[in-house]
């Protein structure tokens, strides 16, 4: 069961990869912790400076002799939008501003984003064993310079289309991850000749993007070992999960955040999760908070990403160091109800475990 | 594998159960042949009066002498909308019946749908093996009743606290289907208590309603013997199918209803499932037509269920006559792509070798 194109590879012991979390929860010391168990330990690194990311990859070094991934957004350009819509998605949060004791209506952000080139080239220089993209597909030739500096690559799709992209380029990827509609955080979509995101679940994405002869990552909504056996059975060579590792000691998730997900496991109504745009400008699921709820009115008035998310950063910032979270995101997929307190080690060998044994105990 | 609850309890070989289809897909000669073959066919009876049922029960019985399911829905009481709402959802329909050669504007039904309690007195006269039920709980002290005359339940449920409804009820329901939002068809849910309907896909649904201690029952999406065996690694009994039976020649989908499932399962780019409501009234998943395109606009104008399902149907039946699908339902779940033409006996022997392929060849 655990040796997969995946594990052979990478030479990885499972095929169990731990997502990567931008913005916070995904730290060194947790993809250190889950790659020297055996697992695949990965950086999240779309929010980084190149030196950020420099610094990031080097820590995890000292910290673990084990292949891991650093994972960058890649979504293709897109021309800012016009000063007034930034200054008006600013004043929608003055409300916020002022409950949190925040200047008014401050000057509109002036950087958004990391240049990705930058942060690109940090990747064929740092050579970290796997490079993770999402939101698209990096620039041409990147992934042949890659290969050829022994960096294995791994892409994001949520339906046929995207992987055929993926597959059919000039420089075609290592492996896909096949994102679920049930997946917590950011939703990788992309290709733009799909009409309709689609939202196709774990259970029937699988099989169709597994029909298109590239390996399979399984991505969402997976927190235990009967859903990793679950996964490979469709035909994955292995699983990604971000949700089942936010509370482990070594996620930098924020306080305010971990109150929320233990109180979606403590609860007999958990809050849940949802999609949503106003947070980031691109559609992401997370645990439904009070301005996901109050802002989903204005979905349509809000910019895109990367601009959203640069206007809404201060409110986070404030309500983290005020403990609160009204206005933070806490994304988390749809297993977050089931989610358990360990050890980033403790809780990939009770993965493994379990999935040792669900597999040892089917009734025959 | 094959030997679990649901198999024991009723007697049937595979825990495979072909999932109603109501108006029109699920025959008396569909449910025998999937229940001759060792799976468990079910009538899906929602939309028939009372004689309607039992003519279809009887005909079954003449096919076969092994368990099968006969399905109603039990919404609860619901106030009709006033005349002038049913008028202007049917104004709305004029554009369509002018296209299709019917009368415009003609007058409001005066019937919606069949008496409930006379559907399940049906039952209790019948007492076909297995009684399933969407969209609610039946009456207090119905499954009582089928318990006293040896008829299995089965209810529908989305989330957690529907489970719990349902198991800790004076009427306890034995199985329980976990509908995933990635099924073809009416969607079940029904606790009001669930402000928002989460939409919880199978992978991260199952394991969480098996932690409610009532064997559960995965349907959504599942068209092969690997999503078979996956289900039931989650810990589900058996798994309901619907989509995957809807091309078997004994089933009662119509012309250009095939016509469509053939090219979602022939085409590159498929055009895929979404939900709506201006169908029926109720949120159902189907493949999108022009139907739902263009009254998209218009959902929350148009009644609830089921008073929307009998002002448009007079539309789907003028479209089948002529051929169209345009205006019809074309229910069907997330893995319709996957979709296979072959008679139900040789879809069932086909499903059970892949899950127990799936099961001999994982590797090591």
């Amino acid at each position: 069961m655990w040796n997969t194109i995946l594990t052979r590879s990478l030479g990885i012991r499972y095929p169990i990869i731990q997502a990567p979390m931008a913005g916070g929860p995904s730290t060194p010391q947790l993809v250190a912790a889950v790659s020297n168990a055996g697992g695949l330990g990965s950086l999240g690194c779309g929010y980084l400076t190149p030196d950020g990311i420099r610094d990031e990859i080097r820590s995890t070094r000292k910290l673990t002799d084990k292949p891991f991934a650093v994972a960058l957004f890649t979504p293709g350009k897109s021309d800012p939008p016009s000063p007034s819509i930034i200054q008006e998605a600013s004043r929608l949060l003055d409300p916020y501003r002022k409950e949190l004791g925040l200047p008014l209506s401050p000057p509109s952000p002036t950087k958004f984003g990391e240049a990705l080139e930058e942060q690109l080239q940090v990747i064929l220089e740092e050579k970290p064993p796997v490079f993770a993209f999402t939101f698209g597909v990096p620039p041409e030739g990147f992934l042949r310079e890659c290969r050829k500096r022994g960096i294995w690559t791994m892409g994001t799709a949520t339906n046929a289309a995207e992987v055929r992209l993926m597959r059919d380029s000039p420089d075609p990827v290592d492996f896909v991850f096949a994102q679920g509609c049930e997946a917590g955080g950011h939703r990788g979509a992309h290709a733009s000749s799909i009409a309709n995101d689609t939202f196709t679940a774990l259970l029937p994405l699988v099989p169709q993007l597994v029909k298109e002869n590239v390996p399979i990552i399984a991505a969402g909504g997976i927190m235990d070992g009967s859903q990793i056996v679950a996964a490979l059975d469709l035909g994955a060579c292995g699983v990604s999960m971000g949700t089942a590792f936010l509370l482990c000691p070594e996620s930098g998730t924020s306080a305010p955040y971990r109150a929320a997900l233990r109180n979606e496991a403590a609860s007999a109504e958990p809050v849940g999760t949802a999609y949503t745009r106003v947070i980031s400008g691109r559609l992401a699921r997370g645990i439904r908070n009070r301005f996901m709820r109050e802002m989903e009115q204005f979905e349509g008035r809000t910019p895109g990403y990367p601009y959203q998310y640069y206007v809404t950063q201060p409110l986070r910032k404030a309500c983290v160091s005020a403990g609160r979270s009204d206005f933070i995101s806490m994304w988390a997929g749809q297993g977050v109800s089931r989610i358990r307190e360990l050890p980033a080690t403790d809780l990939l060998a009770r993965l493994v475990t379990e999935a040792e044994q669900n597999r040892m105990v089917r009734p025959g």
